[in-house]
């Protein structure tokens, strides 16, 4: 896919200049220079030949349309060029012009026409404002950047034209190779999203890698990148705050949710392996490139230094990742093999005048072993160590098998042939080993994703039809908060528990249904326009008899009137006080880029002040539900602590899955809490004691 | 200080052979060939002359005592040669011969006999089992290292010697020099705590680094390095989990202080910079042996590019460092003074096509303002940029002023000329930003340990000799563990509120001393043979009235008989029932290495489901206890949430230097848990409920 713009038949340069000092002249020359075997046409309004090649006045002029148009001209030129394109036949652009969208007001603007011809024509566009883009398959350099990089099986895209220039001159120095490489610049027309499925069918990218600073088509981010990752891996590196401070926060879950967990969310849910820093991101990819995936999280290490092999073992733990215990025959093979100084259980130690050929036996115990998923090799120069040459049996032992074998030579001034060895035979190098074990947790976080279980969305039996309505009736009376008594009544239309409830209006009226429910009861006052019911002393809980009942409706309807003078107050709701079970917090907020975001937390304290709360876009899986529940550090509280019975997790995780459905249902809501609900013990469900709901302003 | 070792007038080699292929060889040539200007004394049974140099059969056989003697023989013979050592006067010893202590049984036995002939003769000595050392200001190579490191002001401690082979090699294609370098082997004699103190008072290190496996006195290592560190930064990094599970856990705090959080402690409170990696051991310390102490945490960037500018900017505010906010005159100057597209606020974007000039005004704009404590440069190779030419203006602009100023040149290819130019300027230079700011952090950590007030100690009035006589009459009787009783007269002599209580005997006295305390009061077994009264049913609370004191002095006596039917039973304890407040946890265990280690946490949950505890090694300063309430998570419950009043902080601070001066006076204890603590709101105090203590057994 976007063959037009990475594997082009025929190429033209619009503003291809004769004068070596100009962008447009640097375009062509990375073009010609780095042997691209398609037909090249420079057009340039003068000029008979650049470069040595017969040069065109406009894209009309040339005989037989070029697949792919480069565009480096003034932006004000910019849109009768693509016009010009767009009728001549071309179908993919690469604007490399700056002076769009990034200066605002008329570039803007101007962006906006460029994306309307350029979807009229139905071309593909990359850019405008980027460096261009690099294809080592096609050979194709068509982009201003000073390095064309080696080949490789890493395909890189960045919002960032300047990350694209020092990628390219560190992975020079590194020999890193890539498959495909692209500036995304404004990324109008093709985006992240678009590269993302372009390239996740191709094999020639073993890994996908990212640097993303903002995500436009959140969903469709997700929705495409969980699909891609299935096969490829994908590591994103996001940077840059966006300030959440501009839509209004009135819930407790949206003050809990910032654009970083929603991120957080999205990368978790579409199998992304979220790189912290740069260096990370390239010491993941480095892995995935170059060697097989790992089958399992049982790792061996092979050292001649007992100090680094303490060192991985420890990071190896941290990261969730296991030692390998070896087999009788791996430890009798290398008891037999080894001195009888060395260490032969894990980490095997083969002592610190080993030769190449301890080495070998280590390894190649490890590989041979059953238990063992991949094997990490710790070097240390000392008397008598043979850098390269253990390189060389690293290369031997480590093709062909299934195993990912990496290495951590720790040291350089003596180190640098065997580097430049490792490197060239696809074994990645680790300056430390702990850098080694992080790339070894990103593979076996993949490894997992791609283990798990399609995905399995759950449809309730409900009644949207009543919602639609009831939001209906909510706008045309002007509001966008629900009251009380109409959040429940989503409630049940979605299928969710609730205590028994009426609205009393008089306090004889509360007397009346209080007795009817039974004793104790909680009584709350009901206004659209008092949010916080407690803050004004509106909630009194076990009230315990009939004269009790009255007495508190009078208090309640004056404290009503008493703080909020201008409150409609529809009465009070007379409510079974429930039994006491695990309070959690249910809470819906939506974010700009990825729309939903489903919180669960322990409801009070746990939530308030400690921010134990785990989020996740909806839709929600199963899966990705009994996830959530379980990754609050509270967690062992829902599981029972001091001997107390589990609490029923399949009743919160449903409720979470209705609430799920109901904001897919409704993209108009805005912000939901549930909170309390109250979940009790396994088998026995769960009750929703308050509701919030507040509907898109 | 250990001049004898570092900067001896003479050194004897013992065992320096003329066989090239021998370690005593090689470290007679690496004294030889690296200029170390004093005597050198080839010993050798046999060789007249080694290297040139006229050898001699025996120490005793030196015309002058040499100061330093370098051990390069086997082990059986190193005892009589020590002992020749030390009659003839040489103050110092390098024994790098292996067989001792690290081969267990016999080589244990041997190390001691060798210090003991070390402290006879007031010797120091470095080793056994090591790489030897190195000393860049005397020109000292006394190792086997294959490198000479190049001159710094870093001075280096391994306990592995693998690890510094690994580290000179890398150093030196790094070009990076050390003042010191030192492979601690064995550390009979000489340790870290000895180094720390040596290299302490000395300007030649800026800064010292140690790779640390364990520490042997963990008080003394704490006591010494937080002197240091007031003046010199100490950056370590500590490998290897100990298994601390041989001692038995029986307590809350032992459940949850391992041996991690001990290290945590130690370093916290002496003021070490803890690496987690090996790269950032050095990333750190390149900063502070390059650069001045940071005076601030508000920091600059200049960049030439967008992407890398938000990437520092995130990676600050993740930090707690603060972006630096331009006084109006920056402003104005850089607006006067770079291009209209230029950014002028911080971060400083100078633009892609900025040549050193640009960087010039930004930097100096930078340094100049007053709201600037330091300046991160970002460069990325673009068109136009000068890599060279702008690290010149660096060095130009950092020389001779008091803020830090570092790099982050992203790339590599190009960049080459202009790195070692940085390197040679003494500007630190990362790959990423991300290590740059990581490495202000540790600075400005530093800074803040630097800046604070010197550590008050409290020492209340209390009564040492009743807990010595009780603690005496609790071992007399064969146990450890103290009861109920005992250790609320521990809790009285050291000053602690507890609420009333005495024991009854009988249901009768029960109902007295019941009636007399007031209803409702605590009942509680009392017994020194029952640890979890509460598992057996032997605690009632709530006890209403002399009727059902009578009944539960019955219950609960003849449940402790049931389920423990060979505890003695003392009787019940009738208690005072306290009023509600926040309970929080105050526990001690003790570490094999550092001694006593307090817990603080909010108790029930917090403590045991989210392990929410903070640690600090006792003796603990009033200032160490501020910061320890205040890290748990938790500690907003104790500032008080939803309107509630705040907790008692004072009082629960007091408690904790209470139970430190108590664990400090007795280091027979354990292990002790103050659970619950109960402080009520300021100025109200605090109120032991339950204590328990354990004694060495």
């Amino acid at each position: 896919m976007l063959e037009q713009i990475f594997a082009p038949k025929s190429v033209a340069v619009i503003g291809a200049s004769p004068d070596p000092t100009r962008l447009g002249h640097r375009v062509l020359k990375n073009i010609v220079d780095n042997g691209y075997s398609g037909t090249i046409y420079p057009i340039h309004p003068k000029a008979a030949t650049v470069l040595d090649l017969p040069a065109y006045p406009a894209v009309s002029a040339v005989p037989a349309p070029p697949e792919l148009a480069v565009i480096v001209i003034p932006p004000q030129l910019v849109l009768d060029v693509v016009e010009e394109c767009g009728q001549c036949g071309v179908r993919g652009l690469v604007v490399i012009t700056a002076g769009f969208k990034e200066v605002g007001g008329a570039g803007a603007e101007l962006e906006r026409a460029l994306l309307e011809i350029v979807q009229r024509y139905e071309m593909r566009m990359v850019g405008p404002n980027c460096l261009g883009i690099i294809d080592t398959v096609s050979n194709l350099n068509a982009s201003f950047a000073a390095l064309m990089p080696g080949d490789g099986e890493i395909a890189f895209m960045s919002q960032s034209g300047a990350i694209c220039t020092a990628i390219l001159d560190w992975s020079k120095s590194e020999g890193i190779g890539f498959s495909r490489f692209v500036s995304l610049g404004n990324k109008a027309d093709v985006d992240e999203v678009a590269l993302l499925k372009a390239w996740g069918d191709d094999p020639q990218n073993k890994v996908i890698l990212a640097y993303l600073e903002g995500i436009s088509d959140g969903p469709g981010f997700v929705q495409v990148a969980s699909q891609v990752t299935k096969n490829t891996p994908v590591i994103a590196i996001k940077s840059g705050t966006t300030a959440a401070g501009t839509r209004a926060i009135s819930s407790h879950t949206g003050s809990l949710a910032g654009s970083e967990s929603a991120y957080e969310a999205a990368f978790n849910q579409s199998g992304i392996i979220r790189a912290r820093t740069m260096e990370q991101l390239f010491d993941f990819a480095l892995l995935f490139a170059y060697q097989p995936l790992l089958p399992g999280p049982r790792l061996a290490i092979v050292t001649n230094a007992g100090g680094p092999g303490i060192i991985a073992t420890d990071a190896i733990e941290r990261a969730g990742l296991r030692m390998a215990e070896f087999s009788a025959a791996t430890i009798e093979y290398l008891r037999a093999n080894l001195p009888p100084t060395a260490n032969v259980f894990n980490p095997i130690d083969v002592i610190g005048d080993a030769r190449a050929d301890r080495y070998r036996v280590g390894l190649q115990a490890a590989l041979n072993d059953p238990n063992v998923d991949g094997v990490l090799v710790l070097f240390t120069p000392q008397a008598g160590s043979e850098p390269e040459e253990t390189a060389r049996v690293m290369a031997e032992l480590a093709a062909n098998q299934p195993k990912p074998v990496l290495a951590s030579y720790m040291g350089a001034w003596s180190l640098e042939p065997a580097l430049k060895l490792l490197n060239a035979d696809k074994i990645p190098n680790y300056e430390f080993p702990e850098r080694a074990v992080a790339a070894l947790q990103a593979m076996d976080q993949h490894r997992r994703w791609r283990a798990a279980e399609p995905a399995e969305y759950a449809s309730f039996d409900v009644d949207r039809e009543r919602v639609r309505q009831l939001f209906a009736e909510v706008r045309a009376s002007g509001r966008v908060e629900l009251g009380e008594i109409e959040a429940r009544e989503v409630m049940e239309a979605y299928g969710l528990r609730l205590p028994q409830s009426r609205l009393a209006r008089s306090p004889e009226e509360a007397a009346e249904i209080a007795s009817a429910i039974g004793f104790p009861v909680v009584m709350k006052i009901s206004s659209p326009d008092i949010l916080h019911k407690s803050d004004i002393g509106g909630v009194v809980v076990g009230v315990a008899d009939a004269a009790a009942a009255r007495d508190t409706y009078e208090l309640i309807d004056y404290r009503g009137r008493k703080y909020s003078p201008n409150a409609r107050i529809w009465g009070v709701l007379v409510q079974e006080m429930a039994r006491k079970g695990r309070e959690v917090l249910v809470g819906v907020s939506r974010d700009p880029q990825f729309g939903p975001l489903v919180a669960f937390g322990m409801g009070g304290i746990y939530v308030e002040v400690l921010k134990d709360v785990s989020f996740r876009l909806a839709p929600i899986s199963r899966q990705e539900v009994a996830e959530q529940v379980r990754s609050i550090r509270s967690f062992p509280l829902l599981q029972g602590v001091r001997g107390e019975a589990p609490a029923d997790l399949a009743a919160a995780e449903e409720t979470v899955l209705r609430v799920s459905q109901l904001v897919t249902d409704f993209p108009e809501i805005v912000e939901m809490d549930i909170n309390p609900l109250v979940v009790y013990n396994r088998g026995e469900g769960a009750v929703v004691l308050d509701a919030r709901i507040i509907l898109q302003g």
